[in-house]
């Protein structure tokens, strides 16, 4: 036992940082599809395929269903489900350090540097600090979540055991940015209801502004920092003008939303909130958009959320580095400044590549869709998009996707997860030194 | 008068080569337009937003047309498109360069350095070498192309008198590959032409392979050099793969054109080539093409042809770059290779802004267009990627399209020609020296 121990930790150590992080994926969602098939998790009879389309979506955080959990699950499966969102949104990688940490009261070399591709984070953050500050955080903001939660929906008239075991369950869903429900219709039910809405909105916002960015708030809060950082600057005002201009975008064009009195504004921010957060919850049937306010839809998906946060997409600063790059050269100018700062080469090579490899999946995976499926190019682009960024927002095909389609959307999940750059060095990088460079006020990416 | 024409020269002198380009092509596009709304070169009447659509998309070398050029201009309005495109395809700057250096035997350093952003070519080419041979090869091929095409219309039964206006034209429109036509359903009725469908491709390939690549030949068949150049040997390979995968698709998955029984391998080049080279003639109703095919020729349109050739696009060499910075990251290399080469940053840097840039525009463009139009988004993203591109292929509703759409698509037909990067930099670029570096080996992006 003890040598087959040894021979794992000596495989596991032989391979890079992206490597352990795929084959760490694989086993979750592995060990979740093998628990979510066995009938003692179910309330009626499920395909393996649409298990192992469930077990993906939930360790991805993304939430797409092709069956209802409520329907579907009895309360252990649903327990299942949220135990793989949870380890999904922290982090598989951030977990498993935890656990050692707490256990030796030390972190290897080795998991600094899985740690550090995970979430890309620049150097002058200090990792013990970091999973500290992880932790403290989520339970606290969780169990916060869970009890504003709680009063909400029994104000609403939820019943008392229904509303604790659903408070709990959104609160983590919220927060870990995954998406997944209770309701068959998300949370159309609650449109309306303020209180729901600011709950799930600061949630998901906590979880997708990012750990890294929390961390630095609290420091400047608790007077360890004098000012805020670079990355943090970059990640709060990307936000802001995301969120600000999907909202007006959806109050103004979109006809389904500008026919509701009370709750318009509420109704815009939400829908945007949910697709640049990747929190994927919704409270207005998504298929019902127009085509133009889709595809903004579409473009927050597309950008996402935070690094080293709980949310998906290309993430706000790949972004940033995107409009530095491309200003820079229409500007004529050598070097590539934002924000006042020159942005080190490696970071632009990186946001680059991501965006490359981010349209080259879309492009491939809405191809394939398109000839495996009978939808509109705009659901099959708004599925895909909302699977690469683990949004989980859909116009409603994903319980018809044909088993083709269900397999392509798993596969593009995964890869959203994971990252479209570690899964590409996963499977193709030459062994060599994983070598990063410190670099003075360092963008993540 | 002397004066006037001083101030001109000094004015022209102050601009940057980028905003003499954008100059340029405002002047033909404007005179072109005045033209064109003179009653005397129209057969029925037109508005001037028509006009103004048809002379952008002629200097452009697009070929989308919201009226029929035959039905609507008399033989003298044709011959105005026709010169429009001729000067659009050969390059206002090659045009007006050669003028000069058949006045004054001389080219001027500031003639110079317009070219080299023209056709941002490598510096080890000569340019005098290079104007001579673009003159020659177009006047050449033309006539060759338009004799080869009378015998082809007579043969099929065309009438004397329209069959040579007719091949002079179409021989023309080919080269440049601005895929203006006189037949409103443009080739097809030629679709099982062999000879029609082999002169245009060869027409239109020669015209987008680019002077640079033919040059190149030429002094390999004249056995001024030894070997083929770097770029040369990228542009015939990317040529020679997306061709080749672009008429399997077609011939395989497009049910309109398997059912063709004798021309079906014909037909499905002849798309592909179409689109990849941005002549934009078409021999089946592209409209009438399913969903995965359409993106497909979207993707042919997106890369569209070699750079300093008469075709628009991505450019075959900026997609190498794109592929070698993606593989390159990928395999966690820190140089970027392609083709057993390094390819400079500054090429890089380049390619990726013009990627960027590109996809910007489409997708505000699309957005418009979802706006202001009622038309599915494949027809909407077919049309602006057309336009892009400077292709004109449409699926049916250029006709169709609001007096905004319409706007919108010259302005993308403009931006395309003109080409991303050099747009931003007429707009937006600081005034400081245009400092070109030599690099061996540059890969023409
Ligand atoms: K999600
Ligand atoms: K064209």
């Amino acid at each position: 036992m003890n040598y087959i121990t040894k021979k794992y930790r000596r495989f596991r150590l032989s391979l890079s940082p992206q490597q352990n992080l795929l084959y760490g994926f694989v086993s979750y969602t592995l060990a979740g599809w093998l628990l979510l098939c066995l009938p003692f998790f179910q309330k009626q009879a499920v395909s393996a395929l649409d298990n192992l389309f469930i077990a993906t979506s939930a360790i991805s955080t993304t939430g797409l269903v092709t069956v209802s959990v409520f329907d579907t699950y009895n309360g252990f499966g649903q327990f299942v489900v949220m135990l793989l969102f949870q380890i999904g949104g922290i982090g598989y990688m951030t977990f498993t350090s935890f656990i050692l940490l707490s256990r030796t009261g030390n972190l290897t070399h080795w998991h600094q540097r899985i740690l550090n591709t995970e979430f890309a984070m620049p150097r002058d953050f200090q990792i013990r600090d970091f999973l500290r500050s992880v932790i403290i955080f989520t339970i606290g903001i969780e169990t916060i979540g869970a009890l504003c939660l709680y009063i909400a929906f029994t104000r609403a008239g939820v019943e008392h055991n229904f509303a604790v075991w659903s408070s709990i369950y959104h609160s983590v869903s919220a927060f870990c940015t995954a998406g997944f429900g209770l309701y068959n219709d998300s949370f159309e039910q609650f449109a309306g209801n303020t209180a729901v809405n600011t709950i799930l909105s600061v949630l998901a916002i906590c979880g997708s502004l990012g750990f890294i960015v929390v961390t630095d708030i609290w420091n400047r809060l608790t007077g360890k920092t004098r000012k805020i950082t670079y990355t943090s600057r970059i990640i709060f005002t990307v936000l802001t003008v995301l969120l600000a201009g999907g909202t007006f975008m959806i109050y103004f064009f979109e006809p389904s939303v500008s026919t509701l009195e009370s709750s318009r504004l509420t109704t815009s921010f939400f829908q945007a909130m949910t697709a640049l957060t990747t929190v994927g919850f919704n409270t207005v049937p998504i298929g019902g958009f127009t085509l133009p306010v889709l595809l903004v839809v579409i473009l927050l998906m597309y950008v996402g959320a935070s690094p080293s946060g709980t949310g998906g997409g290309l993430k706000s600063t790949t972004l940033t580095a995107l409009i530095a790059i491309m200003w820079s050269r229409i500007r004529n100018n050598n070097r590539v400044v934002f924000f006042g700062k020159k942005i080190p080469l490696e970071r632009l090579y990186v946001a680059t590549s991501v965006f490359i490899l981010y349209a080259t999946v879309i492009f491939v995976a809405t191809l394939v869709l398109a000839f495996t499926e009978h939808f509109s190019l705009e659901q099959i682009l708004f599925e895909i998009t909302s699977a690469i960024g683990t949004v989980g927002l859909s116009t409603g095909i994903t319980g018809d996707l044909s088993p083709w389609g269900k397999a392509v959307v798993i596969f593009v999940m995964f890869i959203g997860r994971l990252g479209v750059l570690t899964f590409g060095l996963a499977v193709m990088a030459r062994r060599k030194l994983w070598k990063t460079r410190a670099t003075q006020d360092d963008l993540a990416v």
